[in-house]
């Protein structure tokens, strides 16, 4: 016999492409296809389409949308602009339900080791948005590590010179977490970037 | 902002459906199918559509098929029925490349707890292929788990009294674990140690 039947081996293959998915766990999502209603299945093969179809950049700040402009960009009028990552941080910082300014996205992190260096993310873009005028303030939330710290002193050092004040998440233990379970880099900055009550 | 763009939403919804995938891992997937290609995309969507429509089980034995008939049923003779659970139990004793007789599924065992009776699953026409006169020999390789054996033990009290020897995979398999998540010397071990009930 065959392994599997031909249709079966094209979807094992295909969930293979997504992040962290190896032979195993596709096999056993693509079983599990077989089990769904009709439906079901049509509403899941739909949607994929219809996101790679309708999922587009916002052509201000870099965000998901399914039009030209986000509806952030479309809905804010703000002086600040957070600096982030990938599109799905801005998700993680929409639901602290915390922050009402505006975003940029930078589509990846300055990264040597992959060859990606300053001009392969937009920092480009965020210079022309802030040489716009209207900015004051930049807030740089990239990630906690290496490649996140370079990206975010470039940022700092190229948009200074602009006249706009520039400043970085806070670094220390998360909320609710235990100290004792804290990594040692964690702690050493949580006690140098200590705040007086 | 809405939390998500309406088709990102739905794409993770559909990614639920998945065995062992929640809303975190569900976004994850649907937030990197906007970065694959048109095609690698299509090819996935055409792929699920194409296991629902074209998968069936065969007439004969219960397992995958694209036919009336399954690719063994249809090409080999044997008089020794192997019975297992489900359809990938059969790929996994594939793979093993140690047995080369026919199958019989299940689609599941008794289970009480889950309402399961024996008559919810396959076993009536599992008693006509025996009753057919052919058949010599039944291996119950169902899983070394509680409902397993349980299953296992009713088709032998069943099978017995129609002189046809039931034997059941030796317990090589380690007890509460799954059948397809044995290694294939495991699993020919298993087979080949076969004991009469």
């Amino acid at each position: 016999m065959k392994d599997n039947i031909e249709s079966m081996q094209k979807l094992i293959n295909a969930f293979t492409y997504l992040p962290g998915v190896g032979r195993k766990t596709a096999e056993r999502y693509a079983y599990s296809i077989i089990n769904l209603s009709q439906e079901d299945v049509d509403f899941f093969a739909d949607s994929l389409r219809e996101v790679k179809q309708k999922i587009k950049f916002c052509s201000i700040c870099g965000n998901f949308t399914d039009e030209d402009v986000c509806e952030i960009c479309k809905s804010r009028k703000s002086d600040t602009i957070c600096v982030v990552k990938e599109p799905k941080d801005v998700v993680a910082i929409e639901k602290a339900k915390h922050y009402s300014g505006l975003y940029h996205v930078l589509h990846g992190t300055i990264n040597p080791l992959e060859g990606k260096g300053p001009n392969d993310i937009k920092i480009k873009e965020l210079v022309t948005r802030v040489s716009g005028g209207s900015v004051k303030e930049i807030i740089i939330a990239t990630n906690p590590d290496v490649e996140g710290e370079v990206t975010a002193s470039y940022i700092a050092q190229l948009l200074k010179p602009l006249g706009v004040k520039v400043s970085r998440i806070a670094q220390g233990i998360s909320m609710g977490s235990s100290l004792q379970y804290a990594d040692e880099v964690t702690l050493s900055k949580a006690i140098a970037d200590r705040k007086e009550m």
